[in-house]
């Protein structure tokens, strides 16, 4: 009861969503509101991402700005694109 | 009186909470007011979260999300769904 | 005069106020301005919290949540009850 | 003239207030614009603080809490009271 | 399934985006909401950017600022421009 | 040219500036705007502060506090009074 | 193509841009939107930096402080003057 490690998820890791995503549209939500959608190519454990094809979305617009890396560090979370 | 560790709680630690939960539904408060409920997949230290099957709640919206990987330092509290 | 280590306070070290409210009720203040009081039941040297029969206090509501761990890194100050 | 080490302060260290402090009243000034006054009873490297006997004075409010873990990096800085 | 490193991108890392770009003309959006264009010198891991022939466009001016270094904690992401 | 260390100032480092301050009046800018006048005692590489004689500006009111400990991360900057 | 470390360019590294600035005049932006001027006379790792002769020029002033430490996180970018 008191184990409290992650074992009990069969070894998976958060990050694994990443690995999984990998070569697929994510979408990632920004500390500062906007959103990125593009095709996750790599990761790293600060969570920094690099996609291809991505588009930025704020308030007010929408920019095609093909690759970029977004710094782990202004995200609040990711999620694979349905 | 000045031991102070937490081997008074039994050796456990504050990440088994998570350890806990997982595979249990979690609500997730972050620190831009927004919640996030889903299935607790897998945690790290830095409380890094990956949830499935979670929406995010917001003031004016409730979006589904599907699978989530949920940044650390974005997060001020988790609980467990009662 | 210029020694300035915390010997003179006879070892005890800051956390040990958690240490000593293991297993009492405790009130902690957020950055976000928020409170959370609940039972101390573990915490960590991030001053990472686990709290059993919690209760979020806002300034418009009083949410009773159970089982929570709350972040270090978004806790001012904890105290225990009174 | 660019030595730059403190060696030419004695050796003492910053910290030094806070060990000379030990067992005086304090005053926190916090990130919040709140500020704590107390006996200090610890204090670590991070300036984690154990306060006794405190007080929490906010714009609007003077509340006793008695003892309190104030953690480090919601402080902007701490004096000893006159 | 669960593996979830960043094998199954080949390799590649995040920073590459960086490493690609060198030479090249880049885009940077910066927390504080300016963007900075400039040819990508030099990079480091914490994402320090060196930048030659920039210019930093903010809501009410363009200002050209030839040589200059981005603190990589200020940046939110980074565009190769197309 | 592609050097960049700084050992074309003669081995000078940017915490000197404390070093050769120690025992003399600076003004601390704090990222609350607030200001901090006092004789520098210590300091370390955190650029943690400990001031003698201090006083606090803020936009409306002046108020002298004696010694002081000032948190490093609170500072924007920190210069000799002249 | 995946290389992607700074080889590229030439083993240069973004702190030289202040390694090659050093004895002459730069133009620091804060994260408060003030800009301070002045000779840089070292720098370090955490871009930490020693200005001379230095100014700091904010919305509504133009004030000279001479001697000044900036605190390298409060700095988003640093440029040497035209």
């Amino acid at each position: 009861m008191e184990m409290g490690n992650n074992d009990r998820a069969g070894l998976s890791r958060p990050l694994d969503v990443l690995g999984n995503a990998s070569g697929k549209r994510v979408i990632v939500h920004l500390k500062s509101k906007d959103k990125v959608m593009g095709v996750l190519k790599a990761f790293d454990s600060h969570i920094n991402l690099w996609l291809d094809d991505a588009e930025v979305q704020s308030e007010d617009s929408n920019v095609k700005i093909g690759t970029v890396l977004v710094r782990g560090d202004s995200i609040v979370w990711v999620s694979p694109a349905k």
